[in-house]
């Protein structure tokens, strides 16, 4: 498939890097090609930065929000800075968005009140719900929130039977998500599909637990599972 | 020892039972007693009324806030409503709480905007941060508020290694905690000592998931764990 990659960190280059590898189409978006394209210096994780990353992916083309949406034939997978991103969907020219869907990996991080961050929506509302209400006609599908990016697209890295979560309002496209999710290694049995949009306010609440549970582990190699009583 | 257990629901009823059976003697505190007394009817889960839970557990006596935190030898049990526990604690005689630890099981939860549930606290602050923060002399300790009560005091409910988590800012108070969770069954690899205080918030944000999850799997005899890749 051609798929768009919204947003230019480690997530996106570990999404856009995968779905390479599994042989669909890549175009990243960005707000400002040249710019990005100019960064160099690693974050401070130690990832590549956009730039860098570009050089050494030539499969992937960077272009603007708007090109990439363009250029999708259905999926669009949402990594960019939660806090931008609404204005940047908009700024991707919103009727070519209708009828995609948007895999949601984005966690509502408010990094203003200092460390760790809190979340700028919670509880009553998710950053999930604000974008399916914002864009109606896009079928929006949150997943993959709950894990560091090597663990998304590389699941056995964690031993055992642990869990990706998936929340949307439409059954047919958490379908093609969930085949998605079958191409990165997730078990059938490992996605668990909790219900409508509204069910990822629970996920993204889990952020601030998932944060001290890397503090305590010292690792992102790290998965939350479901352990369940036989009936 | 005497313990205390603030609060007559069925988190409370689970606590009492299970402490009796390791050998405590444990007093039950309540608002009203002779109200309490009089609750015959199951809950709508058929959870059993204090009342009638009461006739079938003889070994437990009833009594007011302040005469159970004022038996307590050293440990507390927070098992009230979470709306109503600052103003409970306050009724209880501030004083004998003076250097005990009060395990908080409670969640901040809001039904008041119907079902599922929101957190009246979150985000920024949790109810367990409220709680010490009006009690500076009690020695909060938050644990076993992410499963169900049945799994809190008997954990090979659920198979394999799963997690209990705890936060609290006195080490000395949580080490007796854990003792405390390995009496029930918890094994110490899986009791995870997030921090201080403030990793609550955590832990009680994890609610809005914990409920999707039970609504999925359809018991609530399950439980979160975390798989890490061995190093």
């Amino acid at each position: 498939m051609n798929i768009a990659v919204l947003g230019t960190g480690s997530v996106g280059q570990a999404l856009a890097s995968k779905l390479v590898a599994l042989g669909h189409t890549v175009k990243i978006g960005t707000r400002d090609v040249a710019a990005s394209k100019g960064k160099t210096r690693p974050d401070g994780w130690g990832n590549p930065a956009i730039g860098s990353w570009l050089q050494a992916n030539p499969a992937v083309e960077l272009v603007t929000f708007a090109e990439a949406v363009s250029f999708s034939d259905g999926l669009i997978v949402h990594a960019m800075n939660g806090q931008a991103a609404i204005e940047s969907l908009k700024s991707s020219n919103s009727k070519n968005l209708d009828g995609k869907i948007l895999i949601d990996i984005t966690n509502p991080l408010d990094f203003s009140k200092g460390m760790p961050p809190t979340l700028f929506v919670s509880n009553t509302e998710s950053l999930a719900e604000q974008i399916q209400a914002t864009f109606p006609t896009l079928k929006v599908v949150k997943t993959l929130n709950t894990m560091s990016n090597p663990v998304m697209v590389n699941p056995s890295l964690v031993p055992g039977n642990h869990t990706v979560f998936m929340s949307g309002n439409d059954t047919v496209a958490k379908n093609t998500v969930r085949q998605l999710l079958q191409s990165f290694g997730w078990a059938d049995i490992n996605i668990m599909d909790l219900g409508d949009i509204s069910t990822a306010r629970g996920t993204e609440m889990i952020l601030p637990l998932w944060l001290r549970v890397w503090g305590k582990v010292q690792t992102p190699f790290f998965n939350f599972a479901i352990h369940v009583a036989q009936k």
